[in-house]
């Protein structure tokens, strides 16, 4: 942590400012410029408790925190990859991974016809949402139970795995014991009673980035879940929210090479809702596979203009398969593994 | 709802675009101009649901709604202004609201002289986080229950009526025992299943916006609470999420007149959460004032750079009794009634 | 300056990082961490090159700025207020100020009933461009010469200032001949020929806030006119580019306090830019006066529906004059003096 | 375009809204729903004075303009992509094209050996500031002509084209003399002064789009230099501004596929200005390719950490060597025609 005091600040806010900084366990390194001092903090305590008081301290311009606010989720902690094996699937080493699969869960017809079909094109996970956070309480909100039975009924068809929204950390027992892997949503990226509980149990969990959130935060929130004792989390960039309108998101593209290099957990990209126009999510996968995602998240429907959800960004099973070998070419050329698609 | 077609779309497009709205129970007016075909579509029926399946259908550009996507929340359905009448107290009248206290509830004599003190200054409800929403795991959560009862002696001793926050639905029912007022934080304006909680029961919900929430998605999450049975809903600006770094939010003054202008219901400023500097406090509260909100929320502590959080944005007593006589004078100078001060 | 290196970076980088501080003329103070070195850098040097130099180098993990980067905008320069006096006129001083016309010059008529009706508002200046920068090659670009000839008539009949918008460098001249206040616009606040040239001369300047600008970089853009020798600016806050797709700009109130504490030079608040609707341009203008800033920039029009850009924010006379009313009220409540309007 | 009332608008206002639309020379039909009237404008005319003067009208909601507000760069006006021929050299075509050197020319020692360096690497451009917009008066501001002269002795050496800055409508022809591609920095994309000049004569223009332009703005800026008769203009997408404050710029990749969607022009991308960081060039540079975008424009130094400008975000000669590999591995999965790197 370094403290800079105002301009000619008087020594007795400097003075005062030392002495808070070793009541909470610091040694204090002062160092005099020409207009002002600045204070180097060093050694172990609570960071943030200190960093906040200190900016309430009178006397001081600014107090800089130096050491990153996370551990578990970081690259220090850990140098080596974190792989997610899920009945040998695995996730962050090297094979590429496609999971894909409506918005919402709407019937059993839907499910089976796309879980069939993104499988035969190469997916290895199915989503569909059975819990649907919804902007208005007019619109679908998902078929609950019955749609994660009809997630396990697409499971034994196909032998994909399975991944679905969790919205309440009432529901995490029940959802755990369909999904494969629970998805906690853009909007609870922050929920952090949701992420103590998903925290609280083995499943793994796709975290995705808030719409608002930064990098710095989308790794406090995987902290949650790791410091609870879950290390399995899979971070998913979708988009966030810019000036821009054209696009329902602005596909953050250069968080999946940060991320990378913050941290050790796998990283997947989500071009249905980081661009929101069905028309450019086959560009923007392939740009998350170049930058190097461990994976993508695509929504296909049987039928996107009858969806009863984000038709507009859903691909046909056409679209999807055209979609799935172009990006196996460009995971090639990165240097991924990349698995045949299943024979017909 | 408006269709507009791409240029020149073939007949066949533009006639099963027409079929698609008939479908959803809608009747089709269309309009040939000179490069494209733009449809009108006139009825009762589910719009978003058509909204997006036209949006994903073949031919069309785009889909535009033209009704507002909320009803009990908007003026069109109720003309004149919601008053939260809360023991005695009138919010969203003619009076001007003042709401302070601590950003969290830390012991017993920190919320004593706090309420003491703003209530001293001319406050007319106690703000106090008990259940603390924190970025990362390892900062101050808040005291929990023992925070309840703390904020319930101050109640009993100065007359306060009290403001917290709840952060799970889980735990509605016993924060409501203790609140006059609950509070959703801005990371849980999308947490719906909170909202629909809430919704269920008849206790005064004051609804943040989120950092990253347009105005008409602010409503809908207000609509959440009023679909559900519960109208006592006042709205609160608390700064949004921008490129300037300077300060911790950009506190959006446009949306109090749009907000008034939009829904019957109250609307506060939150100056300390909208700067994040306690130095900008004072005047953008004035200017939440000059603008038309109905009331402020403000934090106050003891002494700041102790405080356990955002101690950098709250202000100090003395500071805090400055800001509410100022704040009067501009309340009358808008034609606001003020309550004089309890005499010492 | 301080740089933090990187966790466990090895002793030869950071000899390289000391050796390449002092090459540029400073000296260097290093504190050893649990985790990492972190150098203060002190004395007199070229912070900007050091800086960007620095984070270029191996083993540096972040290079951060601790002065301010400007100079002569900057309270610490100068702590006194800085009042522009321009014919009798004093803005920056006690008195609020009221700037007000149409967006664009568009015919005599208009700019005479115009400037004749703001006068009797209470206006002191009369704003309305000649020039006009438009997002679109098609649109009306303004009446240009003839348009300040008819602004120079409009003076004469009513006394009041000019203030009109340039927006080459090559117009410098010419357009000094008619202003009295010379206004830089949003899209050219980092047209740094135009700032040269601009601050080359001693005509006042207005400066309009990029809308994306942070308030570091728009107090850069000052600074370029001030240290070309022109002290004379004027700083204005005219709405910045957010995600809210409501209103056309988010008025960003907080730059209003923040830039008087950092600054000597006057700042005035634009609300039909900031707000881009006329029925929310009154309460974000009293908003801006109760925030503290020294005067106002008003679209106004005889006839808001007729007008060849802006109607849409344009007030009517009638709106106008009573929106003067309330912000001499407010004006009053914090402290500030109000000319009286010119009787009848 | 379309007009909706609001809802229960009196008829007299219906009237007075369809009669002015007549008086702008278009057609008028009406629709009436349940709530509200909706009018559809139909015909030629001057659509955004049309819809400014309609949105400032009693009783209008809202106006959308439904064709696009360009011509000569969209799709529509030209179905087939725009090739930029430059001495031999094809931009916009099957090939993909590198651009690539320092921010700013600082000798000739560093330009030439730049040069040769990235000439071998396979760029086929050489890049380089002679004249630099920077963001504070006291920052390096380029070698001005003796930089242009510099890029010329490089050009006779290696053979790469020469791309540099205008950045007055003044330096035009002179900036004309040396360049075979004069490019127009983010903070002058709405210099239109600029923008007419160069649209004024025939050599190409590298526009880049402004830091919070939309895609359509950015469009309109292209659309004032094709207005003026110069159709050579390529298209640079080089990051947004965010709230993300990890990197420099958001590099907003959903625009390279979306810009060659609605236009025929060449579409680059600039990864180092898009990330600010020297570490995430690469992987965003590959993002960029596998988007569509026909080319890459890439800072460059023979030492980073000796810049002028710009160091953190350039790359060492060997690295930019081993990017121009893995982009060129990625360009052919995307099925691009890639020229092999000069032999040594």
């Amino acid at each position: 942590m370094i403290i800079s005091m105002r301009p000619h600040a008087p020594k007795s806010e400097i003075d005062y400012v030392c002495e808070r900084i070793r009541e909470f366990g610091y040694k204090v390194h002062s160092i005099e410029g020409e207009e002002r001092v600045v204070i180097g903090v060093v050694g172990v305590g609570d960071v943030t408790a200190c960093l906040e008081s200190l900016e309430a301290t009178p006397g001081v311009e600014r107090a800089v925190r130096i050491s990153a606010p996370y551990k578990f989720v970081s690259k220090e902690f850990k140098k080596e990859r974190s792989l997610m094996r899920i009945n040998g699937l695995e996730i962050g080493g090297d094979e590429f991974i496609v999971m894909a699969g409506p918005c919402s869960v709407e019937s059993e017809r839907q499910i089976m016809e796309t879980a069939e079909a993104v499988a035969a094109a190469g997916a290895r996970i199915l989503r569909g949402g059975a819990y649907k956070p919804r902007t208005s309480p007019y619109d679908f909100q998902g078929m609950e139970l019955d749609g994660l039975k009809l997630l396990q009924k697409a499971k034994q068809a196909t032998g994909l795995l399975i991944i679905t929204e969790v919205m309440s950390d009432r529901d995490v027992d029940m959802v755990a014991e369909y999904a494969d892997i629970m998805q906690i949503g853009a909007r609870n990226m922050q929920n952090f009673a949701l992420l103590d509980a998903v925290g609280d149990q083995p499943k793994p969990v796709l975290l995705k980035r808030g719409m608002s959130a930064t990098v710095e935060e989308f790794l406090l929130s995987a902290e949650y879940v790791l410091a609870r004792g879950n290390r399995n989390v899979i971070l998913c960039e979708r988009g966030i929210r810019t000036f821009e309108k054209y696009t329902r998101n602005t596909f953050d593209v250069n968080a999946i090479p940060l991320l990378k290099r913050l941290t050790h957990l796998p990283v997947v990209g989500d071009p249905s809702h980081g661009t929101g126009k069905w028309y450019l999510v086959a560009p923007v996968a392939l740009a998350a596979v170049a930058a190097g995602a461990d994976g993508l998240i695509i929504e296909v429907h049987p039928s996107p203009d009858h969806a009863l959800s984000d038709g507009f960004q859903s691909l046909t099973f056409e679209n999807f398969a055209e979609l799935v070998g172009r990006a196996s070419a460009v995971a090639r050329a990165v240097g991924r593994a990349v698995r045949d698609a299943a024979p017909a």
